[in-house]
């Protein structure tokens, strides 16, 4: 028996079922050197607690609603291993891969992700046992080292984007304006945050406060004050990641040892209110820029798609301790490359927002532009039944 | 010359564009009746400062766009007239309508518009003067007297239960769930808000909190702990006009007087932090819930556009005083007439969930659902350019 298990690690994207599924379809492209399809339930806590699901046993139809279902359909985590991979904990892990004749292993997530990824391709190489392990990039965050961008950010911008072009319509059709904080996700890059600059000048947002750039409280209700003076309101998109003095009863711990973010926007509103004397709005963009499958967009679904295909196909060939990266080989027409590179490089690096695509402290360069447009590209019409979009519901099955 | 101006009130809806575009599109086709179209700039301000463009300069293509621009697109007002129809204000109004040579007067709004459209109309009435007020409903609130339901709401609810139909998938993918206070419109009407008691059962929130009910926040601590214990999450919905003791600081006032909501979930989650340990999860669905055209309903947009038709032919037939509603002749298949109602009778009323559309104190009954369904059905296709939603940008040429 040759079988494969399918990990979804960190923080969910709106395309995060997709590479699963372009995986799982490739899979089942090759039932002579695949014989069972499993997920591991809650990322790696699957394999401690010998807790996997047989996706062999779900309804094609199902399958097919991956595509547009928000989440992690197979659950996922924020637990970190141990550094020492002897820990006892890795021996679960191990005694789960034999159990079920595991050959092939599949960790699609982020930096924290990757980091898990890697240790256990160590692990199974130090163990000589003939286990294949490959990775498969994705955040919204887009930090991910080694590759041109990852799986979700491109819908994640395209959320945003969209977003702030509303909120933008919004806010300035009252006469008295209000000075607009947008928080967006992104610990300690500002991808995400800095994408609606991409907007047409006359719908941009005047400010970006990003974790790229210290942050000083004086300068930005400075420059908050002239652009509310100019214009009648000030439309101002931050990070959750941004560093400031704050009201500490909101912060909280993740499972990966980070600060829970959140709040930022209102902290900063309420300083703008006291120092400034203006009406303002956070916004927290929350959650649903992660979730949301409205604004998929067609360059990361047939992206997704193509790199869990390219990972089952990666593994096939017996590549193994490799995540999935993207080259971009043209910019005008958009043209990738499905490269590999080394777990060891990509875990736990950092890929920043460079220095040459800003303009200034608060807003970027022509060639941020250039490098986000391409990814944006492209509407998908979703399922619906009485006006809801469907989602995926596995009957998860579990392997004994 | 007869000319007529449109004026919109209150908050924008994401269609509150649409049945401006009726009125615009009917009103092209009787040239003979109607001279000029204007647009009275941020709500009744304009009429007071003499502040009104002229839609007949606009390009057809941006009219054209109104069915997709969020926000309200002559600008939004919500200042009150006085009590006292002797006051000079309305002195400046009349110099307005008399100078302009407005036959038809429109005003687009909720509650607290509908009561200046019916200022408006006893003071036109009063001073003899040979002018058409008419009203046309809208909130996303759906707290309007007289009519089944009010335009935008709707899409704001189809917006509402999707999004969260989304955050459920997304919550219930951590192995330790979290508390999820989802945080929607409505200050004193919960129907946005109980709007995802729709969705099927499996992927239903918990717990709603609306303002008809009085809140009990022990008792509410207490049905929050038990879904927690239960599921491994919670997923409740509450309205931001729910009364609870408040952390003060975040409370300010609009300009209709009423205290400025959003925070409410916030302050729950750190209350249930405090007393129940557990882990929460505050999501406001803040201005998007209003702007967003991404889940435009294709009801909503259909009534939308013929109550913009209707309010003008009703005005050219020279019933005045009146607001557009819709009775709902059957329920399925679903079909609504429209009809008329006194403005005096819709001025300031509020309509709310009956007792008899809910099945206790945080679930709604299945006579509810059945009066949501057929309003979020059918979805719209935006036009977008590069993976933007384009937006309609006037030019604006001011009346003179």
């Amino acid at each position: 028996m040759k079988n494969m298990v399918y990990i979804q690690s960190g923080g969910p994207t709106s395309v995060i079922n997709t590479s699963f599924y372009g995986a799982v379809r490739e899979a089942q492209r090759h039932p002579d050197l695949i014989d069972h399809i499993y997920g591991s339930q809650h990322g790696i806590e699957g394999l401690i607690d010998d807790d996997l699901i047989d996706i062999g046993q779900e309804d094609d139809e199902q399958i097919e609603l991956l595509l547009q279902t928000p989440g992690s359909i197979l659950g996922t985590t924020r637990r970190k291993l141990p550094k020492d991979i002897h820990d006892p904990l890795y021996g679960k892990i191990i005694d789960t891969l034999k159990k079920h004749e595991i050959k092939y292993v599949f960790v699609n997530g982020g930096n924290d992700s990757m980091d898990t990824c890697n240790k256990l391709s160590i692990l199974v190489k130090e163990l000589g046992l003939d286990i294949i392990v490959v990775g498969v990039p994705k955040t919204i965050d887009n930090d991910l080292a080694c590759t041109d961008h990852s799986l979700g950010f491109p819908s994640a911008a395209k959320f945003v984007i969209n977003t702030v072009n509303e909120l933008i319509k919004d806010a300035c059709c009252f006469k008295v304006g209000k000075v607009h904080i947008v928080e967006v996700m992104g610990r300690d890059a500002g991808w995400l945050t800095a994408s609606p600059d991409i907007l047409p000048e006359e719908n941009r947002p005047h400010l970006f406060y990003i974790p790229e750039k210290k942050f000083d409280l004086e300068q930005f209700l400075k420059e908050v004050k002239e652009v509310y003076e100019r214009e009648g309101y000030a439309m101002v998109c931050i990070s959750e990641g941004l560093q400031f003095p704050r009201d500490m009863k909101n912060v909280r711990v993740d499972g990966f040892g980070h600060a829970q973010l959140g709040g930022a926007a209102s902290d900063l509103c309420h300083i703008v209110e006291d120092r400034l004397n203006l009406p303002t709005r956070a916004v927290e963009l929350s959650l649903t820029q992660r979730a949301a499958p409205v604004y998929i967009s067609k360059v990361d679904r047939e992206e997704a798609i193509k790199t869990g295909e390219i990972a089952v196909k990666t593994a096939l060939k017996g590549e193994t301790g490799k995540m999935i990266i993207f080259k971009r080989v043209s910019e005008n027409p958009y043209k990738i490359e499905f490269q590999l590179a080394d777990l060891s490089l990509v875990a736990n690096a950092v890929s920043l927002i460079p220095e040459s695509m800003m303009k200034d402290s608060t807003r970027m360069d022509e060639s941020f532009r250039r490098y986000i447009r391409p990814l944006i590209n492209g509407e998908v019409t979703l399922k619906c039944k009485d006006g809801i979009a469907l989602v995926t519901n596995f009957k998860r099955v579990k392997v004994k």
